[in-house]
C-alpha cells in the first residue's frame, strides 16, 4: 500500500512531445465499507470539498424522505439529481418538465445561471440571442430534487439551499451517516450555493463503498434507497454528465462502475461487486489529471473489462492537439506511478 | 535566498471559505544579466517550456534582421507581434491589414485557427454565424511577423513555422545568444505550430534581465532590437493581451514592468530599472495560480508602486463568485510563502 500521508505523489504528467511540461499531484484512496484502506496516497485523512462528487449521496434524501414517490420522481429524474449536467436540450427539458409539475418554474431554483457546459449547446443559445437559465446550471436537477424534499417536508422553497434549511439539515445527516464522521466539517459554500462540507478522502471512499454495497448495518430504508439511486445512474448515464464526458462514457462502457465528478479535481466511484470505494483529488484542482488518474485507478482495481478500457483508451492518455490539428503531446499516468502495483 | 531544486514550494492557494481547497505549486527564479540569482524556488536549472512567454525574445528577429524596417511594421504591428492577443476587433484588424500589406491574407498564417479568447469577441462571431479564422488566433500577430522576416529573407512563406525554415533559426540563433545556452534542447511544437524550445527557468530569467536592460556585452544591434521591442510592448499594452488580461493591465499599470504569458502556468517579466528578470512556472499549468504568484513576485520586487498595487489589489487575490454572483472564495499567496522575506 502506498504511504497515506504528506505530499501526494506526480500521478499524472503532461507531454510536450517527450517532454513533462507540467504535472499533477493527486490524493486518493480506496477502501471496502468498513473503512479500511486498499491502497491510498497523499493526505486521505484531510478534509477536502468533494463538490459535486457527492451528489448521489445528496439525492438519497429524495428517495429517503420519501418525497421521490410522493411527487412521482421518475428513475430519469433522480438520475438528474445526480447529475452536474451539460445543460443540453435533454437535461434542460427535463428540469422544466420537473419544475412544472410542482407548479414552479426554472426562478425557484437558487443555483444561479451559467451557459451550459456543453458547448454546441451554449452556442445555439448564444445564436438565438438567448441568455444562460438558471436551468442550464449543471447543477439544477439536484436543485430540482432539493426542492422536491421541501415541498414534501412542508417547508418554504425559498431559502432550501441554505445550510439551515430543513432539507440541508437532512442531506447532513445522511452525511454524517453514511461517512461515519459525527462532528461533520463546518460546510463553504459550492458553485451552486448549497453547502459543501469538506471530508477527508478516505471517509468520502468509504461512503461511496457503502453506497455501492449497502453493509448490513445500515438502515433497510437507506439501502433501499442507496439502490434505487445506483439504479437510475446505471440506467441514465447520459442523464448524469452528457456528450463527451466521462463520467457518462463510462457508466455506458462499464455498467458495473459508478462515478461521479466535482469541481476542483474530484473524483468519486464505486464497485459494488467488490464492495469498494474510490475518491481522488487533484492538489491543484486539474479536471485534466482527474480523468487520467481515475482511469489509471480502475484499471489498477481491475474495474475496467477489456472492452471498456479500449473503448476509453483515448481517455486514459488524452492527445494533445494544437490549433492547426497536430498532436503534440499527451496528458498520461506519470511515470513510476503504479498505485497498484501494475504499470499503468 | 530560497531552495533551487527540490520540489517546488506551494505558493498559491484556493480558498472555498476559510479552508484551502487547491493549492499550486510554483518554481521561479529572478536574476541579473549575469545570471546571479536573486532568488529562486524550485528547479530552476530544468528545462521548462516557455510557450508564448519569449514572444519578446522571438520578436528582436523582425527587428535585427531589418524586415521592419523594410516592410514598415509599425509600433502597433511590433507589439503585436509580441501578443498572445484575445482576438478583439483591435488585434485582428491590424493584422489583417498588416498581411495585406503583404499581398497576403490569414491563409498565410500557420497557426490554425481558435475562437478570440476575449468571450465576447468569441460570442459575436458565433452571433454572426462566422467561423473563427487564424487571424483570430492568439498568436497571428507573431505569425505575422515571421512571415514579414520569410519575406525579408527570400525565404518561401510556405513552411515559416517549421524548425529547419531560416525564420526558425534565426529565432534559435537569438536564443541561444541571449540566453546564452550553446546547446539549446530540441524544441518541441507550441500550440500555434512554431517551435518551442524548452528553457531552465534561471536561464530565461537571464534573457529577460538582458532584454530589460542590454549589458555592453550585447551587439549594438541586439541592444537596441530590446529598446525597441521594449518601447512597442510599453507604449501599446493593450495590444500585448487585451480587454481584462492581467499582461495589459499590469503594464498600463507600471510602465517600468514587461511582463508577458505563457500557456501552462507561465510568465517571464523584466525589470529595466533594476536590471532584474524574472520567469516562473505553475508545476500544475494554471494560469489562475501564475498570475496570482507573478504579482506576489513583483511585488516582493518593489516592482510596483503603491497606485498600481492598489489598481491591481483585486487581481493578486482574486475573489471566487459562485454562479448566484455570492463571493465563496478566494486565490491567493499561499501562507508563508514569502519570496523575498515580505508577506505577501
Amino acid at each position: 500500500m502506498t504511504a497515506t500521508n504528506g505530499i501526494a505523489p506526480v500521478a499524472v504528467v503532461v507531454r510536450r512531445g517527450e517532454r513533462v511540461e507540467s504535472e499533477h499531484r493527486v490524493a486518493w484512496a480506496v477502501t471496502d465499507a468498513d473503512g479500511r484502506l486498499h491502497g491510498a496516497a497523499g493526505d486521505v485523512a484531510r478534509p477536502v470539498f468533494p463538490r459535486s462528487a457527492v451528489k448521489p449521496l445528496q439525492a438519497l434524501v429524495l428517495v429517503e424522505s420519501g418525497a421521490a414517490d410522493r411527487f412521482s420522481v421518475s428513475q430519469r429524474e433522480l438520475a438528474l439529481a445526480c447529475a452536474s449536467h451539460g445543460g443540453e436540450p435533454e437535461h434542460v427539458d427535463l428540469v422544466r418538465a420537473w419544475l412544472a409539475r410542482l407548479k414552479l418554474d426554472g426562478a425557484a431554483l437558487e443555483c444561479g445561471a451559467h451557459p451550459p457546459t456543453h458547448a454546441p449547446s451554449a452556442a445555439r443559445l448564444i445564436a438565438a440571442g438567448q441568455p444562460p437559465e438558471r436551468v442550464h446550471n449543471n447543477c439544477s436537477g439536484k436543485h430540482a430534487g432539493m426542492i422536491t424534499v421541501a415541498r414534501h417536508l412542508g417547508a418554504p422553497v425559498a431559502g432550501y439551499s441554505r445550510a439551515n434549511h430543513p432539507v440541508q439539515r437532512l442531506v447532513a445527516d445522511v452525511l454524517r451517516a453514511i461517512t461515519g464522521m459525527t462532528d461533520l466539517p463546518a460546510p463553504a459554500i459550492d458553485g451552486c450555493g448549497l453547502p459543501t462540507h469538506p471530508l477527508p478522502l478516505a471517509r468520502l471512499a468509504t461512503a461511496l463503498a457503502r453506497f455501492g454495497r449497502p453493509p448490513a448495518a445500515l438502515p433497510e430504508a437507506r439501502a433501499a434507497a442507496c439502490a434505487r439511486v445506483r439504479a437510475a445512474m446505471t440506467a441514465h448515464p447520459h442523464l448524469i454528465a452528457g456528450t463527451g464526458r466521462l463520467c457518462s462514457e463510462l457508466m455506458a462502457m462499464a455498467p458495473d462502475v459508478l462515478v461521479k465528478t466535482g469541481a476542483e479535481g474530484v473524483y468519486a466511484a464505486c464497485l459494488p461487486e467488490q464492495g469498494l470505494g474510490l475518491a481522488l483529488k487533484v492538489e491543484d484542482g486539474a479536471g485534466r489529471a482527474a480523468e487520467v488518474a481515475l482511469l489509471a485507478l480502475l484499471r489498477g482495481l481491475g474495474a475496467l473489462g477489456p472492452a471498456a478500457a479500449a473503448a476509453l483508451a483515448a481517455r486514459a492518455r488524452p492527445q494533445l492537439r494544437n490549433h492547426a490539428g497536430l498532436v503534440v503531446g499527451h496528458i498520461e499516468p506519470a511515470p513510476g506511478w503504479t498505485p497498484f502495483g501494475q504499470s499503468s
